[in-house]
C-alpha cells in the first residue's frame, strides 16, 4: 500500500544528513563539553559550531542562542523567565488567543504568581491585528507574545509590526517561531523580537532539541537552575548529539528553504483546491495565501475529524486532527473557536500538513480517496441531510 | 599513546545496544507518539516499552516514570514543583550541604518566592545525619532533598533511614539518584522516597533524556506547561530515542550492575591505594567503603587541581578536578569545604571516575605516571616545601 506521510506539523523525519552528523557524538565523540581533556573539548567544539549554524539560520549572534529540550521548553522558558525578571516594572502579559498551549498555559501559570494575561482577538483568519496590541498594553504590561505562525491553521502573523509598537513601548516581545524555523525565512534580529522559539524536530532535525533566541540585553532569569552549561541560562548537561543535528538540519535548511517553499507551495494550493472542488461543505481554516506553505487544514461539516482519519490511515495516510499536542483531549481546537468556527464545524477538522517528501502522487492519493471517505461517513451520520 | 577515560562521572560512552536501538526512531520510525496514525503508533509502543524498563531498574510502576531532558531537569522540577504545590503547607525545604547544584539553586530559586532553605551538615565523609533532618524539620517544612550518593565525592546517603523521619512527619522526601542509577541498586519504593531523579548518560546511556520518578500519590504540579505528554506533567514532544536509548540502558543495567560493581569496587581501591602508598601529602575524599564503585576522589597538596589534568591530559588520561558542571568557575567546591577540606587543598583535587571499560591497565597507567606529575608539579611550588 502506497505510504503518505502529511503529519509534518506533528514531526517531520529527520534528514539523512542530519542522522548522518549525530552517529559519532554517540561513539568515540561521546565527552560532555564542559570537561577539560579532549572528550570534553571534541564535544565543546562541535556544540559551538551547531551554535553558530542555528545563529545563521534565523540572523542572530551565537552568543544569542540557548539550546533548550523542545520548542515547548523554550516557550515556558521565554514566558516564566521574561514575566519573573521584568515584575518589578509590572505584572500584565499580552498573548494572542491562538498561541500554542506551551505559550497559553505558561502564561496562566504566571497568574497564580499575581500577574493579569490579556488575550488578543484574531479576525477570521487567525491574524492579529497590531492595534489590538497597541490597544491592550497597560502600563503594567511587561511582555507581548504572538507566534510566528500558527501550528495549526498556518497563518502567518505581522510580527513586524507588532514588534514597532512593542520596542516603542520598550516592552518584550516574545514569538514562538517553531513551525517557521526552517521552512520559511525567518530574521530574529529584522523582525524587532527579543525571543524566539525553535524547534529542531520540525524541521527535519531530531527530537529532543529546541532553543530559545535571546536577543542581546533583553534580559531573562534562569528557567532551570544549576550548572553553568549555556552561559549560566539554562542548566543540564548538553544534549551533545541533538545539538549536532539541529546544527546539521539548520545548515540544510539555510540552503533548502527556497526550493521547499517553491516546491511545497503549489502541493498545497493543490490539495485545497483539489478538495474544496470535490467535496461539500467544507472549509479552508486559516488564511488562503499568508500561510505556511505546507499546511492544509480544513473543516468538514457532518462528520468527525477522527473518523476521517482512521479511514485515511486504511488507505495509507497519515494526518492529524488540529494540534497534535493537545489532540487526544477531544475537546474542539481554541484556534479554530478563536477563528469563529462552531464547535459542530471544527469536530470535523483536518490537518494534512506537507514536507520536503511530499510529491505530487501523495496529493492525488488523497485527492481520490478522502471525497468518497465523506461520502460514506456522512451517508452513515444521523445529522447530515443531503 | 594510550587513552584512558576516567571522568564517567561528567559523562558515560553509551552502550553499543544503546546507540543500535536508537537508530530505526531516527529513520522509518520517526512519528510523534500522540499520533493517532502507525507512524504514532510505533512510536508510543517505544516509548511505553522504555517506560517500562525503567521503571522495572528502580522497582518503580511505570506510571511514576516521568521523562525529562536531563538530571538537572528532573532536580528542578522536583524541588520547584513539589514546593509550589504544598505551599499551602508550608513555605521551609531542607536540603543537605553538599548536593548538586541543580538542587541547591533551584531550593535558593524558590527562596525568591518566600520559601526558607535550612541546609543540612554533612560529616568527615559527607554522610548527612538523619538525626540532623529530624532536628532541621519545623511545622513549615515541606520538602526534604537528600541525594541518593554525591557527584564528587561517590559517599552514599542513608535514604531508607532519612524516609521514616519524613514519612512519618508527612513531608515529601526527594532524592537525587543520577549518579546511582544503573551504576548500583536502587529501589525507589524500598527507599520510601516521594521523588528520585535519574539521568541516563550517567550509566551508558545517551545524553538529552532524564527521568524523575513521583510516587503515585504524591502532590506535584507540571515544570513545563503545554501538551499532554506524560500525563500532563511535563509537556513537549517525546524525545522518541532518547527515550529508547535510556530504556535500553536500562535493561542492560538491571542485568550488568552485579558485575559492574564487583568489576570496578577493586579497581577503585587498587587505584586509592597506590595514590596513597605513592603520593605523600594526599587526602582521600569521601567513605572509603560507602562509596560508589566508580569514584575516586582525591585531594593532594600544595599544587592545583587543573595543572595536574593538564599533565594527564598529556599521558592520554581523561579525568576531572571535581564537579564538571562547575569545573570552569575555578572555585573551591562547595562539596569539599562542606566536609571540612580547607581551600587552600581543596585546589588540588582529582576526580577519577571509573566505569565499565575501566582496565587494569588504565589504573597501572595512572599509578604509574602521576606520582611523577605530582614530584614535578610540586618542584615548580612556591608553597612546597619538603
Amino acid at each position: 500500500m502506497r505510504k503518505v506521510y502529511l503529519d509534518n506539523a506533528a514531526t517531520t523525519r529527520p534528514h539523512p544528513k542530519v542522522v548522518e552528523a549525530m552517529q559519532p557524538y554517540f561513539t568515540e565523540l561521546f565527552g560532555n563539553p564542559l570537561s577539560f581533556h579532549s572528550y570534553g573539548q571534541a564535544a565543546k567544539k562541535a556544540v559551538d559550531e551547531a551554535r553558530e549554524k542555528v545563529a545563521k539560520l534565523i540572523n542572530a549572534k551565537p552568543s544569542e542562542i540557548i539550546f533548550t529540550s523542545t520548542g515547548t521548553e523554550a516557550n515556558n522558558f521565554a514566558i516564566k523567565s521574561a514575566a519573573t525578571a521584568n515584575q518589578q516594572k509590572g505584572k500584565h502579559i499580552v498573548i494572542s488567543g491562538i498561541e500554542h498551549h506551551s505559550v497559553l498555559y505558561s502564561a496562566k501559570a504566571m497568574e497564580k504568581l499575581g500577574f493579569k494575561v490579556t488575550l488578543l482577538p484574531v479576525d477570521k483568519y487567525g491574524i492579529v491585528n497590531p492595534e489590538d496590541v497597541l490597544k491592550a498594553i497597560t502600563p503594567e504590561t511587561i511582555l507581548v507574545s504572538v507566534m510566528h505562525s500558527n501550528n495549526e491553521i498556518g497563518t502567518i502573523e505581522p510580527i513586524s509590526e507588532i514588534s514597532k509598537i512593542t520596542k516603542e513601548k520598550g516592552i518584550l516581545l516574545h514569538t514562538d517561531a517553531a513551525m517557521s524555523v526552517g521552512n520559511i525565512p525567518v530574521d530574529a534580529a529584522g523582525l524587532g523580537v527579543d525571543m524566539l522559539t525553535m524547534s529542531a524536530h520540525k524541521f527535519y532535525g531530531p527530537k529532543g532539541i529546541g532553543a530559545l533566541y535571546v536577543r542581546k540585553g533583553a534580559r531573562i532569569v534562569p528557567f532551570i537552575h544549576g550548572g553553568i552549561q549555556e552561559d549560566g541560562r539554562r542548566a543540564g548537561a548538553d544534549n551533545v548529539q541533538g545539538i549536532v543535528g539541529m546544527g546539521m538540519a539548520a545548515e540544510i535548511a539555510m540552503e533548502e528553504i527556497p526550493e521547499r517553499v517553491k516546491k511545497i507551495t503549489p502541493l498545497r494550493d493543490k490539495l485545497i483546491k483539489g478538495l474544496t472542488e470535490k467535496i461539500e461543505h467544507i472549509h479552508v481554516n486559516g488564511h488562503l495565501t499568508n500561510r505556511l506553505p505546507g499546511n492544509v487544514n480544513i473543516c468538514i461539516d457532518y462528520i468527525e475529524g477522527e473518523a476521517m482519519l482512521l479511514f485515511l490511515i486504511k488507505e495509507g495516510i497519515a494526518a492529524s486532527s488540529g494540534s497534535t499536542c493537545s489532540s487526544k483531549a477531544l475537546k474542539a481546537s481554541h484556534v479554530l473557536l478563536a477563528i469563529g468556527v462552531s464547535d459542530a464545524t471544527a469536530q470535523g477538522s483536518l490537518l494534512f500538513s506537507l514536507g520536503r517528501d511530499t510529491t505530487q502522487e501523495d496529493i492525488d492519493h488523497v485527492l481520490t480517496v478522502l471525497p468518497p471517505i465523506v461520502e460514506r461517513l456522512r451517508a452513515m451520520s444521523p445529522i447530515y441531510n443531503k
